[in-house]
């Protein structure tokens, strides 16, 4: 058993793996620097951190809701959680305000080429996103095909029209190309899709 | 040890806990029935439900963030979680949109008759309140007097003078009534905060 008793555990991802990842990275051909064998969790972490600091956006991820049965209470040391659930969330993982616009997104990555699996979503996420739209927030996900190293902001509207359609299995990758805006991977921020949903709200106008 | 396996435990209050009380309130004079014993958690909890089935508003508490350390796995039961401590939010507890508008607030009770110290605020509340009013936020805090049966919609911008003022250390209630939205509890919802927000908005135009 490993213990952590302080900093994050960053969703079971520790910073070793990412290191063991970029130096067997490290000479590969064509290799991008600027993603650091990061998930795509990491970078829009990264991102928003940097949005956050240069009083541009705040876009903060959503802990996971957790049901707790048993805590101890130690002497002179911090509360322990002996006993908890992982619960349903009923939302999406990522929400907050930039420029005065209620932002709501969810992010989710895949390994294939050509197509993206709808069954990647829960259904919640579908339906929380059909809320926050019905309220006029800017609603969107974040798409990235890790293979290809392509990043996508797909809007919501389009990804619920798509989960409706019961035939509908998957997205091909040429649909989510002419329904999205493909981002650009950057170095400040490590994803910069703030630039992508400047545009996204302009033609939502 | 008491089991949860299912269900939530709404933050250790009980629905048990709350029965009781109403059962116990039930001959005290000029009781309030709408509130029935609820903490304003509760109540705000029970508002946004509202609000959310009749497509007003999208408006969540979010999770408490929790490090996990260590997750059993058994076969054929769920996860469970053995280790895990609390960790510091870096926001408020509730955010949301509202026709189009960002919303972020934080929801204090004090016991006080005559104010409410300021020590009920973390420095991280301030300073994420602080942020989204940047990026042109609603932004708020909703104080329950609980002995008064007294709620305020306060907004953030009012808290943050008051918390920046290293001499103060509380809010008399008469500060509070001249720079706040007082919101009568009521049926449906229990707490019709929206109704009060709609009143802000139009002030902060």
């Amino acid at each position: 058993m490993v213990k952590y008793p302080t900093g994050s555990l960053s969703n079971y991802t520790s910073d070793h793996t990412d290191l063991f990842k970029l130096k067997n990275n490290h000479h590969k051909k064509n290799i991008v620097f600027s993603d650091r064998g990061m998930s795509l969790e990491q970078q829009i972490n990264e991102s928003n951190q940097y949005y956050l600091m240069q009083n541009i956006a705040v876009v903060h991820k959503k802990p996971t809701p957790i049901q707790i049965v048993k805590v101890d209470y130690p002497k002179r040391s911090r509360a322990v959680i002996k006993e908890a659930y992982f619960r349903q969330a009923s939302t999406t993982d990522y929400n907050g305000v930039y420029k005065g616009y209620y932002l709501d997104f969810e992010a989710k990555e895949t390994r294939n080429r050509t197509s993206f699996p709808l069954k990647n979503f829960h259904e919640h996420q579908i339906i929380h996103l059909d809320q926050c739209l019905q309220q006029d927030g800017i609603c969107f996900t974040i798409i990235r095909f890790v293979s290809l190293n392509r990043y996508f902001i797909t809007p919501a509207s389009f990804i619920i029209h798509a989960w409706n359609d019961k035939s509908k299995k998957s997205l091909t990758l040429s649909e989510i190309e002419s329904n999205s805006y493909e981002i650009k991977s950057g170095f400040r921020p490590t994803l910069p899709y703030l630039d992508i949903v400047d545009k996204f709200i302009l033609d939502r106008k």
